[in-house]
């Protein structure tokens, strides 16, 4: 199942996609998609609906990010090894993990603003997962129980902020629209093998990111399993699970977002997103 | 205005603490402590009301947190200029900011639980504010506008998950029951100058830290300035400012917290917090 949000930003409706590709409206069903509804429970019951019983969404409908604004936001850094490398990082011994703040979630074709201040704004294909249930302390061989379903997420980065303004990540990883999310969440069911995914982002056409889930060093269930021994993670949070190479900062010399630079991202299975980089705006 | 939360964990009801000391129901005027509730406006009408006009609170009641789940949890590291030194750490050149997991968020009085595979669980008093407008961009000569109020933050922390274990703070710093919050949330009106406001927290009737917000580096309206420049902060978000000296990690050699342990923990003018260390449970 393809499940989406539509409408204007903070006011979105769920959705999921029907075989002919068209947004169908679920809000007389579910009011969002969110850490309740996305519980297998409440999946099984979307799952076995009649897409063709549902109102069509208005065409064009502005895509949101494909779950509600979540509790937590988490990121995992460093977990591909020839991104590492590219980052002059040694691949780390256990994952490396750090938080996006959750309100810079964006829909998958929103802008992307500029920060101000920002010297070094970057780009990251990444696979995010969503969690249906709350995980706590949860073994590996159990942990796909407890994901609701993946999504692409442009894990936006101002590597000044993130490198070079004393001390954590953080600062230069969740500033206002660094979290472009969807277009869809794919339920689990859909990808039963996420391990060889191809993965890419273009900036204006030009392919600079074209890797894959094959060189991803700690895996989607390993992770549910390593987040969930430091902290509790509720259903609905979202988790993104690091880059391939070809990030603007790997580049020789670095390379760098411009106003008016656009963003293609994809994941195979898990549909594009478009995005324009904006000068920054009060 | 001294604004808590009581009742059970996840359902408490909002209240305020009336000229005698207790506990006044809120619940019958708004459903929550929470960013919409933390509002100027909101604050204002709350603060309008006759106290015994409204219904007592049931005697003992446990106290929540003295918020709702916020959006996000922000943390300000090595924000003393005594506490860096006794890590030996620099004086950061800007603050430094990590962050914990919105939902290990407790009441003043639960139990801090040790989490599985801990070595060096730590204790942290800390002077939290909560703001109650959404700020993005401000100046530091508007910051307090922007802030409902300020609370106690235990900001309880595991060094060898924080500091050895790959990577970011954030792994120490977010597990279950490290972020208890409260007694109170004071309104700002109450404490015009947070700027020698005495601090403590005594282990088992030990003081180990006896502090004063005199040697903040960081002040309260510079860190919203700031950190409003790196990501939005929404009405009902907490931002905990660092600890003075005397953390377990501190003293030579270190001293960590142990099961059946008793944490006391004050602040002038926001009351006191005391918890229990607790086994790890399942």
């Amino acid at each position: 199942m393809k499940l989406v949000r539509f409408g204007d930003f903070g006011r979105e409706k769920p959705g999921l996609i029907d075989s002919d590709g068209k947004v169908r409206d679920l809000s007389g069903v579910i009011a969002d998609l969110n850490g309740e509804t996305l519980a297998p429970e409440s999946l099984k019951k979307i799952a076995a609906l009649d897409p063709a019983s549902l109102p069509l969404a208005p065409e064009g409908a502005r895509l949101g990010a494909c779950v509600a604004r979540p509790g937590n936001f988490v990121a995992v850094g460093l977990n591909f090894a020839d991104h590492a490398a590219e980052t002059n990082n040694p691949i780390p011994e256990e994952p490396v993990l750090f938080n996006k703040a959750p309100n810079c979630i964006v829909g998958p074709n929103d802008d992307v603003m500029i920060p101000k201040g920002s010297l070094k704004l970057d780009w990251e294909v990444e696979f995010a997962f969503v969690m249906g249930k709350r995980a706590r302390y949860v073994e590996e061989k159990d942990a796909l129980d407890y994901v609701a379903g993946y999504c692409i997420c442009n894990d936006v980065s101002e590597r000044h902020f993130q490198i070079e303004r004393s001390g954590q990540w953080m600062k230069g990883k969740g500033c206002e629209t660094f979290g472009p999310l969807g277009p869809w969440l794919v339920t689990t069911d859909e990808i039963p093998d996420t391990s060889t995914l191809a993965m890419w982002l273009e900036v204006n056409g030009e392919r600079v990111q074209n890797g894959s889930m094959k060189t991803m060093i700690f895996r989607i269930p390993f992770l549910v399993h390593y987040i969930s021994q430091f902290m509790v993670l509720d259903a609905g949070d979202v988790i993104t699970t690091g880059t391939p190479p070809g990030v603007g900062l790997g580049f020789k010399p670095p390379r760098f977002l411009k106003a008016g630079d656009v963003m293609r991202v994809g994941i195979e299975g898990l549909g594009e997103q478009l995005q324009t980089v904006v000068p920054f705006k009060l």
